[in-house]
Parts: structure tokens; C-alpha cells; sequence
């Protein structure tokens, strides 16, 4: 009954229940139909479960499942796993296949060369449609999916391709040459897949020819993978701005804590350079307790603010609608909007703390702090990332600490500093 | 000069130059060259600027751009516009498309029926391969792109697609029906775009059959534009876990301002309420200063641990990796994270304390409070975007605010509540 359920599902959604079990039923359910599992299933699951497993499948059933891959899946698989694990699937392979493989494995990780897959259909740019059917027609074997007929020159080098659709449509006699489509790009074999996959979804390519130093046809980037990869980059940004790495559900309770850890260690050590702020004004404090009080609302707000801008310039740095060419409008619109909400925020927050401790001066105090508080958060939130992009540093990863150092220091340090100098 | 330098320009890269222009320079810009414009870099162009770049366009230059168009991107270029420009839109297309394009926006916002396009190939079911590729030669115009020839039913009914590459691969004489790949599936007309998205990247599809209520094949979704949909909505995503709303960089300054209060006065407001909190025990922080030098660095672990949790759940919910059926066990694993590091951060906090207040009692309380305030965070963080997602309310968008307010009241209220119970 088992079996034949998971016959009938598709191998992502079997990843994703291997990955929805607890541990234990995830093993009996290994052991009883391990044999019977899928090559896709692996290269869709989880990378974190992905070792577990392989571990749990005999030799025999792994060798079925990964002789199914196409070389690009294969590669992904592979790359992050043991030297031994990863020994054992190459040995499973055909030796075209496995060659095809170690190749792209040779590549740097996060580089096109190991996105791309090996099965393309490339002929002479100097054929016509009904070379190219006849081709097809009498070839053994074809990539399980290709969108294009790549036209090389006779050292492979593509120059061209023709949309499957446009063959399809068009007469034996006609040359492929002339059905060539405009949104041909080529992609370097050492190009980012970051790169890769923004210029999918910008040039809204559908595949695209990867090439060598010398321009020569290597494989073949589709956009289902192009795709995967730019989510799984938008997926690493919102956890980045969080301070979160590449955790997943399915990952050990000890490897999310040290992970998290080292992040909020980094918070702490920001936290202690405030609260040393607020210690050099004690005496203030012990003079009108209200200042305790109303202090971490400044920096609440002072925190959100600077949030909100980071982010923005965040992902218009990773979506590259922020550049060197704008970055001078856009400092100039964040100050301008930290300004507005800073008057605003003062305003309310006079009137509150006005009303609710009664002290004449406090008023000044709180909203010339808030609007300093907010117009730093804005600097310090555009800024930033756009100092650490310059610097060649990830700024979804590091931008938080710095952004909220500024903040605390100028909410502590503007509204208790005020306090001492207009109040007491 | 300028024309033949645009003229090599990719419609989305004009866009983006469009885009990062200032105002001035852009409606110079458009009055000497807008005649030239492209329908495509109008459905490239930000939506915040595309009534200032249609305004800008004569009626004649309008409309021999919007008539290049796939009906899809017409109605993505129009569902957004003032009724007149939209008027203007659609009175310059032919009937047939101005039908199809009327017809995709009487179905809602944010529904497959906005997002295919009408343009698509489906034959009879029993056509061979050789009856497709006379039709194809003989069609009078086909989609722009298409990679799949849809099956029909006599009723319209999609049973299954073939991909081009089969059809090229086979022998004229080979039944349709033999070749239908096994990835097929159909999305109804209602369905949400972000659903769509999800089972493109999920299933790895390249395009699917759109029908409506009774089976019957109304459009097409292709990958490129679900791609630009998952890439909107994790960018939707990250924005509002920062509290800031669909801005883009050209909206204006009062614009963003005015969205980003909004998120700042519900922030206050929280931020108030811990204030309270704080004005509470005003007795205890007037005896011991040092409390209220230590509070905000309680209440920063705080807010950046529940964040962490926060983050890593909606996530989760977005990508489906989050569900009913393992939601018990992340809850208990998130408690677990938040246990070891309160512990972990706990020592560390009495040692500091203790070093630099020498106050008896005070790492005690330090400690404890670090640990309940790490495991509530952990807590809000889970349990607060689970039970938004439950009531159908967008967890990226609500959930900051709340585990805000969890971590403020319980960091300030259990540290000042233990500090009153055990120091004083
Ligand atoms: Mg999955
Ligand atoms: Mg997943
Ligand atoms: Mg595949
Ligand atoms: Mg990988
Ligand atoms: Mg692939
Ligand atoms: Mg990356
Ligand atoms: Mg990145
Ligand atoms: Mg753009
Ligand atoms: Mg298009
Ligand atoms: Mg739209
Ligand atoms: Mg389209
Ligand atoms: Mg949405
Ligand atoms: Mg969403």
C-alpha cells in the first residue's frame, strides 16, 4: 500500500515528505522502499538530508537512482558530500557520464560550469531545418529537456540558436540562420550563478549556452535551474538580514544553535558598546528616571528605521536597481524620508512624554533626539550597504551589526546627551 | 547618436536606464526618443513609472507599442494604470486582442487568469506528429514562445502536452498521444500567482495549461513569467519582514515616508507598551542604576533571537518546508535553540555583570532572565507567524510587530521583575 502510494507521487513531493518525517520514521520508511527510490528524489531533497540518505540506501539502489540524473543533477548532488559518498555515486556511473561530471565538478562551486548540464543539441550553422529534423529523428539519445538547436561554427562555437518552435513551423529548405532568435546570449563557464540567474530573469531567457575561454560550446544553463538558483538567493538574503545562515528545517538542533549563536555573540558585543553609552550617563539617569524609560524607545525606533532602509538597499544592490550611477539620489531620498519621520516621530513623542512626566524641557529633548536618531538610522542604513558591497562583502550578511550599532550608540548617546546638557 | 546607441540596447536594459535616471533627464530623454519606444520596455519598466512614461508617450507611439505585445504582458502593463490610460491601451488593439486581453482582466488581481498568456498551440488528442508539423508550417501565426503542443479533448479539454523536442525527435507517422510527457498538469483560472510560481519551481515545468471551472483550456502560464512572480514575492517577502511596504526606488519621497510610518507607529506603540513595563519598576532602576544600563542589552538579544526564529518560519510557511503535519516538532526545536543559547548568553551575562557592577545577586538575575527571555523569544518566534498564517493574515507582513512586543515585555519585565524580587 506503501509502495504504490509513493509509486504515484512525483519525486519532489516524496523529498519533501522524507523531509516532513521525524528521524526515525524516516529510516523505517528507507529500509522498507529504499530500493525503489528515485535518483530525482535525491537531487531534490534537502542538501542537509541528502547524506543521511544516501547512507541508508544499499549500493545497488543507489546506483539505479543516480544512473537516472542527468549529469547537471548529478553534479549537485555530488558536490557537497562526503569524498567517500561521492566516490561511490561516480563509480555507479557510465564513463561518458561520469567524465561529464567530474569535468563540470572541476569548476568552482557557484560557478555556471557546475549549473550547466552536458546534453545539448548543437549542428552546423549551416544546415537548414530539415538537416536538423533528420538529425534529431536518427539521434540515440537527447537530453531528457532542450528548447533550442544551438548552431556552432566548426570549431563549436556557438553562433546562434533556433527556438524549437520556429523548426517546427518552417519549411525543410529553410536555413537555420534565418530563424535565429534575438535573445541569444552566451554565458561564461566561470560566471557566477548568481549573475546567471539574474540574467535569466532579466533577459527572460529560457537556456543558454555556457562556453569556454576559446567561445566553445560546454553545456547547456536552463531556466528551471536558473530558477531554483534564484530563489534559493532570495532565500539566503532574508535569512541573511536575519541573522541566520544556511539553516533548514531538517538540520540538527546543535548546528542551529552554534549557528545562531555566533550571530547574536556579535549583537551582544554592539549591545555592551550601548549600554557602556548609557553607563557614562548614569548620573542622569539617577537624576530623572524617566530617561530610563523613555530611552529604549529611541532606540527601538532608531533600530526599525535603520532596518527598513538597509533592507530596501539591500535588495536593490541584489536586484541591481541600486547602482554606483544612482547611489547619490537614493542617500539623498533615504535622508530626506529619516528626516520627515523623524519631525513626525519627535512631534508624537513630545506631546507623550510631555504628558506623561510633566518635566518642562524633556519635550526638546526627545523629539531633537528623535529626529537625530532618525536621520542617522537612514545614513547609517543606506551607507552601509553600500560601503560592504563596495568592499566586496555580502551586504545582506553584515550590514545588521553595523546598522544597529549606529543606531543604539546615536539613540543612547543623542537623546541621554541632550538630557544632561538641557535638563539637569 | 543617441538613437543608434538605445537601438542596441535590450529592451529591459533601456528599461533599467529609464529607471535610474532622474526625473529631468528622463522626460528629456523620452521627448526626443519616445517615438522609438518598444512595447517591451514598457512591461520591463517599474510600475511607479510607467503612467509618468506612458503620459509622456503621443497616442500614435503608444499604441504602435502596445500592439508588439503578448496579450499577457498588456494586461500586466494595464491592470495597474488610471481608466483612461488603460482606455487609450486597449483602443489601440486589434479586436481579437482586445478581447483577450479584456477577458484576463475580468478575472481577479493576482490570479492565473492575469498571469497566462492566450496565445498558445493545441490540437486534437489523435493528431500524429506529422499532422502537428503541417499544422505548425501552415499556421498563420504562432505564440511568440511556446514549448509544449497542448492535446485537446473535442470539448477543449487539455489531456496532456508534448514537448517540441519529441515532436522533432520522432517519425511523422508516431500518435501524439504516445509522446505526452508525464510532467503535465493544469492550473485553474483562480488560481493564486503565488501558488502558480510555487508549483512551476516545485515540479520543474516550463509552461502550463490554464483552464477554467469546467476543464476546458483558456491560456497558458509560461516559466519566465512565473519566475518574475517568485522572484516578487520573496522580494514582497523581505521588505515586509522590514516593515516596508512594495516600495520601489522611484516612488516618491512622501510616499515612502508615509508607508514606512506606518510600520514605525505600530512599532511605537510597542515600544510604548514595554515602556510601561519599564515605568513599573522605576523604583528598582532608581536603586540600582546599573539595571538600566543592562536592560536594553536584554532586550536586543531578545528582539534579535525572536527575529532569528521569526525569520527562519516564514520562511518556511512560504516555501511550504513549514507545515501542519512537522510544525509540532520545529516549535519543539526552536524552544530547544532558544534553551541552549539563553543558557550560553546567560553565562556569558553573569560574568559581565558581575565583573563590571560587582552587584552580589545581580549575574543571578542577569542569567535567568537572559534564559526565559531567549526561550519566549524562540517561542514568539515560531508560534506567532504559524497562528498568522492560520487566520489567512500574511506572516512576513504581521509577524514583526508581535514578537516585538513578546520580546520587549518579557526581557525588560522579567529582568527588572526578578531584579525587584531578589536584589532589593
Ligand atoms: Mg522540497
Ligand atoms: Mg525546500
Ligand atoms: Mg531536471
Ligand atoms: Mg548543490
Ligand atoms: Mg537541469
Ligand atoms: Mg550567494
Ligand atoms: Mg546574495
Ligand atoms: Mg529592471
Ligand atoms: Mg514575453
Ligand atoms: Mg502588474
Ligand atoms: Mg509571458
Ligand atoms: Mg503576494
Ligand atoms: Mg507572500
Amino acid at each position: 500500500a506503501l509502495a504504490q502510494l509513493l509509486e504515484g507521487m512525483h519525486p519532489a513531493d516524496i523529498a519533501d515528505l522524507l523531509e516532513q518525517l521525524d528521524p526515525e520514521d524516516r529510516r523505517e520508511l528507507l529500509r522498507m522502499w529504499g530500493s525503489e527510490l528515485e535518483g530525482e528524489v535525491l537531487s531534490e531533497l534537502d542538501e542537509g538530508l541528502r547524506e543521511e540518505v544516501i547512507a541508508a540506501l544499499s549500493p545497488e539502489a543507489l546506483g539505479e537512482a543516480v544512473r537516472e540524473l542527468e549529469t547537471d543533477d548529478v553534479v549537485d548532488l555530488v558536490e557537497d558530500l562526503e569524498e567517500e559518498q561521492r566516490e561511490e555515486i561516480l563509480a555507479a556511473l557510465p564513463a561518458d557520464d561520469r567524465a561529464a561530471v567530474e569535468q563540470s565538478l572541476a569548476y568552482p562551486e557557484g560557478t555556471a560550469g557546475r549549473l550547466m548540464q552536458r546534453e545539448f543539441v548543437s549542428v552546423p550553422e549551416h544546415w537548414t531545418v530539415g538537416d536538423a529534423i533528420d538529425y534529431l529523428r536518427a539521434a540515440e539519445e537527447l537530453p531528457e529537456d532542450f528548447y533550442h538547436v544551438i548552431l556552432v561554427d566548426p570549431r563549436m562555437r556557438p553562433t546562434g540558436y533556433v527556438p524549437l518552435g520556429r523548426i517546427l513551423a518552417n519549411r525543410r529548405d529553410v536555413p537555420l540562420k534565418d530563424l535565429r532568435d534575438e535573445s541569444f546570449r552566451t554565458i561564461h563557464v566561470l560566471q557566477d550563478v548568481e549573475d546567471v540567474a539574474y540574467v535569466f530573469n532579466h533577459y527572460h531567457l529560457i537556456s543558454a549556452p555556457v562556453v569556454d575561454d576559446d567561445g566553445r560550446l560546454t553545456g547547456v544553463v536552463t531556466i528551471d535551474d536558473a530558477m531554483a538558483v534564484l530563489d534559493e538567493e532570495a532565500e539566503e538574503d532574508i535569512l541573511r538580514l536575519a541573522g541566520v545562515g544556511d539553516e533548514s528545517l531538517s538540520d540538527r538542533i546543535s548546528e542551529i544553535a552554534k549557528a545562531r549563536f555566533v550571530w547574536l555573540f556579535v549583537n551582544l558585543l554592539t549591545a555592551i558598546l550601548a549600554s557602556l553609552v548609557i553607563d557614562y550617563f548614569s548620573e542622569a539617569i539617577e537624576a530623572a528616571v524617566a530617561l530610563a524609560v523613555l530611552m529604549p524607545i529611541m532606540a527601538s525606533m532608531g533600530g526599525n528605521a535603520g532596518t527598513q532602509s538597509m533592507t530596501v538597499a539591500v535588495r536593490a544592490l541584489a536586484t541591481r536597481d541600486l547602482t554606483m550611477s544612482n547611489a547619490w539620489r537614493v542617500i539623498q531620498r533615504e535622508v530626506a524620508v529619516g528626516a520627515l519621520n523623524g519631525a513626525a516621530f519627535g512631534l508624537i513623542m513630545a506631546v507623550v512624554a510631555g504628558v506623561w512626566f510633566g518635566m518642562p524641557m524633556l519635550p526638546v529633548v526627545v523629539a531633537s533626539a528623535m529626529v537625530l536618531t532618525l536621520v542617522s538610522a537612514a545614513l547609517g542604513g543606506i551607507l552601509i550597504p553600500l560601503a560592504l558591497d563596495r568592499l566586496g562583502v555580502d551586504p545582506a550578511l553584515a550590514s545588521g551589526p553595523f546598522v544597529t550599532t549606529v543606531t543604539d550608540l546615536v539613540s543612547f548617546g543623542a537623546f541621554l546627551g541632550l538630557a544632561s546638557w538641557i535638563l539637569l
